[in-house]
């Protein structure tokens, strides 16, 4: 499959800079770039490949980066980029199919158009929407509602009574609605604290493979529409999660946390049970958030401080060594006398 | 199904305060109370809710938290909100099965009154006891043993040899019994050192989701009675975890170290190896233990030190900015005289 | 099954002391030995197990240690106890059986030998190569290419289009090939960047439990040979490992970063998107790789620094006490005159 620049500037919306005719073969990435393929600019990083790469045209937010290279001028190349691997990868729409090897319920309810690959198991009161795909060897608990167009991947377990939305994403060996950690210890015995609630997840949420979100002790652990967690994310009973965060990889939430919409965090954070982060934060790597955070501002370290402050700690140390030289000056001069 | 409040506080040997007939239908947190429940009184964060609930009575171990509301006086409220959810919950025992797509070995011994969901494997030689269930596309592989009323639920495996006692629960994605890291370099080579050991896992054990448990190299990886593990755990080769712990999530602990009884770990803590913590021990979350440790204290940082030194020594760093201010106020004097 | 001391020399190539003639039934540790068995002398820390120890012969690589005992003298004692573990745990080969309740597309290719356990899904383009084992309930997606002698574990998923060289191990839960975590944010809203890339995996690789590889965004996320990876590890998109790593469980490296061949990582070490690390370093536990680092080191620290320097550093906090102890002296000093 090629296309002219042309017509990529008309899917992306951009403008042609140099030859609208050359033939685009795919994308490839700045640092290793390929013949025949559109690359784009846009960490700031990777300008030091602009100069020899072999891409024969090139996404930018500025036209002067292309110098005498053919290019698009975009708003914002990553997204053009984006936009133009999904014409050059289209989401491809098998037939659906109802495998052989799958348990289905007498007691559930199939929509239209839905796919179960072989060894799903969906039990009794499950309701699968219309469009979604149930992948090899996952299992769907009883009374389960999976919304319209969702895709859940090969060995994901969703244990009975979650809700999850429409178009949503969910990775391989992902474990959904497993019991809260939770017990009461009593005369020396861990007594475990039924775990009653649920798991309820919005309209276009992914979720990476081999996290775990826990069911709520009562009511429900929640995630926003819109929200995407990376892989081994851990989500604590009755956890709320806000619309629009992103989670990366190794995260991990106690119990009965708060994140307000639109939050950022990289990855391996750590937040502590029963504490409320306001929307739009954003925590460095590592962080561990130990109480409740205004939002509007970026965090750092453990426990996790607004940066500027964090930074100023951190460089303190540095000047011990200064302080030292100084006080030892002083000491010197004072026997000098 | 509704209960009066004499029937619960009957049910958890607590005395009623307010009217014993009224009709209580399910227990609601007390930050987002339900009209006609039952809720609890025990983070003394949650206090400010009291005012405004809407549930019909809660759980106080202090009377005068109750004012003029109905309540029952206990001396656990979050004990007895467990025993109240276990009364409107009770664990439902459906009738045993062997589904006809599970895999079951012609030499495995499989007990009375045993569940075996679609797609779950024995494999030979393998022992599953009375009462226990196996989840869907569950493999317990060959001559584990599997002891009375477990619950191993869906998608979890469980390698050859391994053992596990009585009354455990052991969660969606979960691998025990999986090769220990063990390599010897030799010649710029790793060589594979064998992992012949394997796992044992005592009497009301529960492991949460995406676990991972290494078999010994020799001998045996143990886990004690009645130890709680929550999501995202790893222990590695030839651990040896005492009973009663409580380990929560993202905890990773490295080969032939030896946790004591009753030790608390909050969420992503480190354990290097080949160190003892000693029993009743409590590890603040993100420590990372570099050396054996006493029992009976509480460790924080990264090494772990009682968090009373690991306090100290964080407050130092404050203090840096204060040392400055005087040495150039000194230096100061000095020039001036 | 018994060995003279004198066939299990000849096996690791080491000299006998004693008598050749013992017969040794296994390899115990030696914290804990068991009578009629070879134990061995690595780790200093367990020298002073030497004297009581009920084994009947030490591999040490000193012969002093040997003092009146029967033993072997070798180079390597971890090497000679993992090579007569061999011996006596040799590998058994089972016949390879393809199961009837597993799911081979009619596209897919079987190599000779293979194994394709109950539940085990191979879709269609799939290549499995000579004498691999799949485990149950594993799915192989479309047009992955595993090659010969692999053995991948139950409850295994590898995504379509993913590439496994010869010789590997891949143990259960773990998710190779799902999506890398890749958006841009336009006008409130996460677009999805598609993941049109791969995973390659090299020869003699050994994969944990739980762990989780995502695709390239384009082009490869590649393993190099002999790299070995413990339980719950997360690799991003586009990264890079280099051969003969050796990655330790809780690890996560984010997105398009490079690690050079013949790293070590202790447990829970983070690595930053868009970085190199340069071969044979060496990374302490909890690590936190936040920029370029050469090669040849050892690091510690977040952010890593040259252990060296993090120590100072570390060592610096402790100087704070003495030098408020000196300035408050002198102060004094200063008002006394």
């Amino acid at each position: 499959m090629k296309l002219t620049l042309r017509e990529i500037a008309s899917h992306v919306g951009g403008k042609v800079f140099g030859d609208p005719k050359i033939l685009i073969s795919g994308v490839s990435e700045i640092q290793s770039c390929v013949q025949g393929t559109i690359t784009f600019l846009s960490n700031p990083k990777y300008r030091k490949y602009l100069a020899e790469t072999q891409a024969d045209a090139i996404f930018v937010s500025d036209e002067k980066q292309l110098t005498d290279k053919n290019g698009i001028l975009v708003t914002n190349p990553q997204l053009a980029m984006a936009q133009t691997l999904g014409l050059f990868y289209p989401e491809t729409q098998s037939k659906p199919f109802i495998h052989e090897l799958s348990t289905i319920d007498s007691n559930a309810e199939i929509g239209k158009n839905v796919t179960i690959e072989s060894g799903g198991v969906i039990q009794t009161g499950a309701k699968i929407g219309d469009g979604s795909t149930i992948g090899s060897n996952t299992v769907i608990g009883s009374n389960v509602i999976i919304g319209k167009n969702c895709r859940i991947n090969a060995n994901v377990t969703i244990y009975y009574n979650t809700k999850i939305g429409d178009n949503c994403l969910i990775h391989s060996g992902t474990s959904i609605g497993c019991d809260g950690f939770g017990f009461v210890t009593h005369e020396g015995i861990h007594e475990k604290i039924p775990q009653t609630g649920n798991v309820e997840i919005g309209n276009d949420v992914e979720i990476g493979s081999n996290c775990a979100i826990d069911r709520a002790t009562i009511g429900t652990t929640s995630i926003g529409d819109m929200t995407k967690m990376d892989n081994l994310v851990h989500i604590a009973h009755n956890v709320k999660v806000g619309k629009g965060c992103l989670i990366t990889a190794g995260f991990a939430i106690a119990g009965s946390s708060e994140i307000g919409e639109f939050c950022t965090f990289a990855g391996q954070v750590g937040v502590a049970p029963h504490v409320k982060i306001g929307p739009n934060s954003i925590f460095a790597a590592k962080s561990g958030v130990t109480k409740s955070l205004k939002g509007g501002k970026v965090y750092a370290g453990y426990p996790a401080r607004e940066i500027k402050e964090h930074n100023k700690r951190d460089a303190l140390l540095n000047e011990i060594g200064r302080l030292r030289k100084k006080l030892d000056q002083l000491a010197q001069d004072r026997v000098e006398k």
